[in-house]
């Protein structure tokens, strides 16, 4: 008889964005009136770029005609979006050929999928707070060990606390891990790493044996000077990194979908390399990206299409700049929005993340994410994005402030 | 330290694809005067239909603009392409709601994903030839046991051979397997299943407590009267088959990526449903199609979208006819091509199927697809497709013939 994957019964409640999006469903429908503004999920509002715009509807065209029609594309994905990710690596001083990327539909399937390729008992280690797909992802794959209600802890997960008390940066764990989940920018705190840090993950990877999956999916927030762009600016992340990016935030293409990986071919796992093992899980469960997304995903790499997207970059984090001015001038405790779309504010009066999630839902009609629902360490905090419009995160931002 | 999935070493050689593209390259570079035609991988080669080009056109516009921008979407896919699939169900008198369908970028990824929601000591049951990724992803999951390199069968899975024998019928396992992949129409063999024996099935895993994964992506191919389109047509069959469907074949989707799994509600496996584990895991390692695909999809069931798309099966109906008679006039033995795009030979003169590969590439350069590597029961057989041109198409089988 079938019997299911028991570990998925051992996830505890439903993934936090369809859990917001049902508890703002539930709000809505009693308070129809009510103006709802979501500052929550991390989805950008502003449309895809003209120059992205018009390649695409020149590959919708060339879909339309025998001559032109694309089929299957290659299983890496094509060679000219490939060549332009590595040329924008080549510009920032990385080295990364074209057969290390491989394009995807996005970076959250990547990150649900990356583990697959490790073995079944690999121990993994994540920021606290973290995007919940790492863990999600590796408690399906059975990594995990046993969770703890009380604590809202997996027993076999090295949790590296990112709080307060030690401004956000996670401190090289005591334990060595098979796995390092890093995110810089990071999500959901807005925090960054300088070179320098980044460089001593590397070092102590590379002194372990430990793979790092660096999701560098808010690469393009970066404002200040001294913050890597791709783990692979330091020495030896090629033999020990993995990194994940997504066209979601730098471009819009959050319905777009489109990612990818890069898996330098010297980096072995006890004497056997990634790269053609995720070829292999590339070409056996994935059939590409859609030709006219792949087109789309060019385009962001022309000059005219850079220059739309630093337009649409400057106007997400003018609102970054209002959330966080205004957020401290009410007096809250406030980090993030400096090189990064997020804003990471700790909750007022003792309240927890939820209690804060519906207070703010309900008194001023505004949805944020709740900081514990990215792990126990980001209890009683809470996150704010610079995705909406300037207009609804000003009005959002005054109806906080006189709260 | 860091190690890998082992499993992935366990899999002998390269996808069956990426083998046959290498081996076509390397002639192609060494006899670049040759004129190939390939007839060996199933992509299509009519472009996207008019009406379909015209819908994604205008979805790429409403991309544009802020006030018709879409970013991420509904985990299962928009309401506007599920309604439209639970009506197609519905016109043929089968009961899908459309909470019960999963929108995906392609049936190889949900058909290579599918298995995870499995337990991982689950024992699969396959046609033996067969589309080699349900193996491939089993194997990745460590569902397999060991390969024999001999026999190229791994231990923990049941083969149903499908040879000119049994009419390439398979005949219900005699070991009861948790989980049963059926593909029909059937790649690679071109043969169809009627409802009666289909209902067999349906009746064995009711009875069995097994699960079928239906694969249908060919439906749109059958041309008689009481073959099944869908599963559901079956009796019983929303509590044991999960189904799967593409528009690659159908639409001629393989670069545009778009498919669907459907899990009814009531189908449990001990008492768990499937349902909601498969949401699980849309809601947590996969973030949608991209918008402009899915309204692509739409225009796949209105009227007009619906007479395009026939006036392109009967063009490709019209090439597997006219490698049908062609082959059977020169004396091969033929199955297939009716009610599939594809056509199923056996190959002279007692050659094996990657002799007949480099044979007919070699001496009249065709490309079509090794038998065996679906399987050893495909042994002494050879895949041909009739996705190329008419023109093509025509040209192959007079080769063929003259040869």
């Amino acid at each position: 008889m079938a019997r299911v994957n028991e570990n998925y019964l051992k996830l505890p409640g439903s993934y936090l964005f369809s859990k917001i999006g049902k508890k703002v469903a539930a709000y809505s429908a009693a308070n129809p009136d009510k103006k709802i503004i979501r500052l929550g999920i991390g989805d950008v509002t502003q449309p895809i770029a003209p120059s992205i715009i018009e390649a695409t509807h020149k590959a919708v065209e060339e879909m339309g005609h025998a001559e032109t029609f694309h089929g299957y594309a290659p299983d890496l994905g094509y060679e000219f979006l490939r060549s332009a990710i590595a040329k924008e690596y080549k510009d920032r001083g990385c080295h990364v050929d074209i057969d290390e990327v491989f394009v995807s539909d996005g970076a959250k399937c990547d990150c649900g999928n990356i583990q697959e390729i490790f073995a079944a008992d690999s121990v993994i280690a994540v920021c606290d707070p973290v995007y919940p797909v790492y863990v999600d992802s590796n408690v399906m794959a059975g990594r995990t060990g046993v969770y703890d209600p009380k604590t809202e802890t997996w027993s076999n997960v090295i949790y590296m606390p990112c709080t307060q008390e030690n401004n956000f940066t996670p401190a090289l764990p005591e334990k060595t891990p098979d796995l390092i989940y890093l995110c810089y920018p990071n999500n959901p705190t807005g925090s960054v790493i300088t070179k320098d840090e980044l460089q001593k993950w590397v070092d102590y990877a590379n002194e372990k044996g430990s793979v790092i999956i660096y999701d560098a999916a808010y690469e393009a927030y970066i404002s200040e000077e001294n913050i890597p762009h791709s783990i692979y600016e330091c020495e030896g992340a090629r033999t020990c990194a993995i990194e994940l990016r997504s066209f979601s935030k730098n471009a819009g293409f959050t319905g777009m979908r489109l990612g990818f990986t890069v898996i330098p071919k010297e980096l072995m796992c006890d004497g056997v390399a990634l790269n053609p093992l995720w070829a292999r899980r590339h070409g056996t469960k994935y059939n590409g990206a859609p030709y006219i997304i792949q087109r789309a995903g060019e385009a962001v790499y022309t000059p005219q299409g850079q220059a739309e997207l630093k337009a649409q970059i400057d106007y997400y984090m003018n609102n970054a700049k209002m959330i966080l001015t205004g957020l401290k001038s009410a007096g809250y405790s406030v980090s993030g929005g400096v090189n990064a779309p997020y804003i990471w504010l700790k909750t007022p009066d003792g309240m927890t993340s939820w209690q804060f999630f519906d207070y703010l839902l309900e008194t001023v009609n505004i949805v944020g994410t709740p900081g514990s629902g990215f792990g126990p360490s980001g209890e009683g905090y809470f996150r704010l994005t610079a995705f909406g419009s300037a207009e609804n995160t000003k009005e959002a931002i005054e109806r906080i402030v006189k709260m």
